[in-house]
């Protein structure tokens, strides 16, 4: 994509609405614009990187064995009343009243509707187990929006049901949910930490909040140092298998959310030089709630002996559009956004210094080329202007690598690459920097 | 995907309440299930030729130098007084009130948003054109939905928005999209027919309806029969070229919709033989509009020589949701679908008749794997039952390829290669026919 062209209405000033670097860095970089409190519009760099997010997650809900399928945003308000959360649920819920006066609501999830689509279509326990999931919109009419699209009202969310027949079917597909969490964040380059957390009505130990480390954690969180170590990607995961040892190599370390904490089993569990306590972020909850729903709504199927069973449910959610905001507190410095290659807008930009120079302008031309046609998204400055305003530029929306063409090295076909992260820059050929950049 | 695990709830009887093809297939086919009025959930199956169709739409605008972003289905009603519509549309406008009692809606299309997004980012006739897309959902309160997800309430809408400097530029947006609509359609296997439509309040001959010839149609249309001759995918397309030659191709026939149509134009520019008048589906439209909206909510930009220049603009949109109906509509027979093969939800099924034979059972598990492997997107009919029964469903859901695996042949690697379309079936070794099915 050619700079000239593209949509990219980057911000010189830090706008005095945000609060947190997520916030300030998404603004500044072109990427979001807020349409009224809370409600963001995701100009070409967002949507970009909201899409690459998306793909991982999918990517991984499929390899776990889960199926895709697309529930609408706006739901009856019969279903709810079925459930008792159309009462329960408080002014979050953004109710809607049709042209024919029928009550509907702005999903803020869809437990309800899965379960309406399940109690209708499956009849028999040999049909289990079934792990649906979507990405949508969902809308929370929070209060205070704020923290731009980590804390907004309408948001892309990936959720998860799982129905089962009992309740070690339950957890098995739990733990699925569980290792396909860990495997997503872990793509994404963050450290997710699977958290136990408030576990509603039903008690147990399956209910995990998935916590990223940040100064700006809306969450006091508590855990073994430990946890940091273990990399799920090291790890050869058969979805077939038993995955309750692997699962407990998680779950075995103490870590907990603030409303969950035990400090007296903290103390007692965990050395003190390993007692991890920090702020963060929540990117993930998995939720096991049994019958909750499947009860209230009679969603049953047939045993093998013919009588009726209550299925097993649970869900899980992935905050796909906050995810973006939660990555960028990982991932910044002064300067600007770090992003992960897997989730990169581009992966280069390549900054033609000065593109009014003929020589310049045919190596940036047949560099930006090469780079396309060997299926690399790349972003190329190709506007006039400042060397000292590109480089500022680049590093604001923070391309994993940059290409620099002179004037200079132009001349002899040398140009310089530097990667964002370790600020390295180095003078190579410009077939050799091609070939670093698509390694 | 093994139709074991796969949740695809199809129905043997014909829902009562479709009265059009496409309907009633999508129902029992297990690609849809109704949540309420004009508001369906799309089942894995359907999801999965949604997902087909949104990306061809998306190449097909990426091709033609649109860039996709995304806004919100939420809107405040402040941007549509400032335009005049939230008065001036009628109550199939979702109006909703947030909790703060401010005025919200559900978008039915965004010229108001994406204006208010280029008045304050775009200053200068520079930075013009502008090309932005999104496919996002939309709402209509419909006082009567009908046909399925042809006329529901909520839909799932590609709409591109142009800003230009002036008449000349808007032209050649305009194009632009005439020709990737005329692309975008082809690759799905239709022959969309681009027809003169009601031109607003400015005039002139810039806006189009694309037509699919139906019986099922809601519009009556008239054209010229050589119309369906011209395919547009053995042209080659240039953008940055001139576009009006190939444009006018088509624009030179004659060819409108109901409310355009001018019959004696109609009789004297069509020869006897030639004129052509069905019933037709609406699956795009593409419309300049000038500066209604611009004007109005004061987006312009300074011209070279430093004056106000009101921003030129047209508004493309394709029914993404809408095309699944309308390709089944075009694609169907007295047993089922008959998907083109660019949108089909997989490519082929594979027909076990007996997994409970050995013989049978290590063929299929083999015949899948390998065309897995070869990333051929292959549905499984693993289940134990009768041959019709898996025949039938097979039909039904209308993959373009089936093939079936029996006691007599799997005992000498033999299988049957089924097309769909042709309905003619080949006796061919396992290889054979992955080999066909691969081509």
């Amino acid at each position: 994509m050619r700079l000239s062209e593209y949509f990219l209405p980057t911000l010189k000033e830090n706008p005095s609405e945000a609060q947190i670097a997520s916030h300030r860095l998404m603004l500044r970089a072109g990427m979001i614009r807020q349409s009224s409190a809370g409600i963001y519009s995701w100009l070409p760099l967002g949507e970009r990187v909201l899409k690459k997010i998306s793909e991982i997650v999918r990517s991984e809900q499929n390899i776990a064995g889960a199926q895709e399928m697309l529930m609408p945003t706006i739901q009856p308000a019969d279903i709810w009343k079925e459930s008792g959360r159309y009462d329960a649920y408080g002014p979050e819920l953004l109710r809607i009243r049709d042209r024919h006066n029928r009550d509907m609501l702005y999903g803020p999830t869809n437990e309800e509707q899965i379960t309406e689509i399940i109690r209708s279509c499956v009849k028999s326990y040999r049909d289990l187990p079934k792990l649906l999931y979507h990405i949508q919109w969902k809308f929370r009419d929070e209060v205070r929006p704020r923290f731009g699209i980590m804390r907004g009202r309408e948001f892309l969310m990936k959720d998860c049901y799982s129905f089962d027949f009992n309740y070690g079917a339950a957890r098995r597909s739990y733990n699925k949910m569980f290792v396909a969490y860990l495997r997503t964040f872990a793509r994404m380059g963050l450290t997710a930490i699977p958290m136990r957390a408030e576990s509603g009505p039903i008690g147990g130990d399956m209910s995990h909040e998935f916590i990223i480390m940040a100064d700006t954690g809306e969450s006091q969180v508590f855990c073994h140092a430990d946890c940091f170590d273990y990399n799920v990607l090291e790890e050869l995961v058969d979805y077939q298998s038993d995955l309750e040892p692997l699962v407990s190599r998680w779950t075995d370390l103490y870590a907990a959310t603030d409303e969950q904490h035990d400090s007296s089993e903290f103390e007692r569990s965990v050395p003190p030089d390993k007692r991890c306590e920090a702020r963060g972020i929540e990117v993930g909850h998995i939720f096991y709630f049994g019958t909750k729903y499947s009860e209230a709504m009679g969603a049953f199927v047939s045993g093998p002996d013919g009588g009726r069973v209550t299925m097993e449910m649970g869900s899980y959610g992935i905050g796909v559009s906050r995810l973006v905001g939660a990555i960028i507190e990982a991932n910044h410095d002064d300067d600007g956004i770090i992003w992960p290659d897997s989730v990169a807008p581009f992966r280069v930009g390549v900054v033609n210094l000065k593109p009014e120079d003929h020589k310049c302008n045919v190596l940036g031309g047949e560099v930006y080329e090469k780079l396309r046609t060997n299926g690399i998204d790349t972003l190329y400055e190709d506007r006039e202007g400042r060397a000292g305003v590109k480089f500022a530029n680049m590093d604001l929306i923070g391309l994993p690598w940059q290409l620099i063409i002179g004037p200079r090295g132009a001349a002899g076909g040398r140009v310089e690459l530097k990667s964002r992260k370790t600020g390295q820059r180095d003078e190579l050929s410009m077939e050799d920097a091609i070939k670093r950049v698509i390694a």
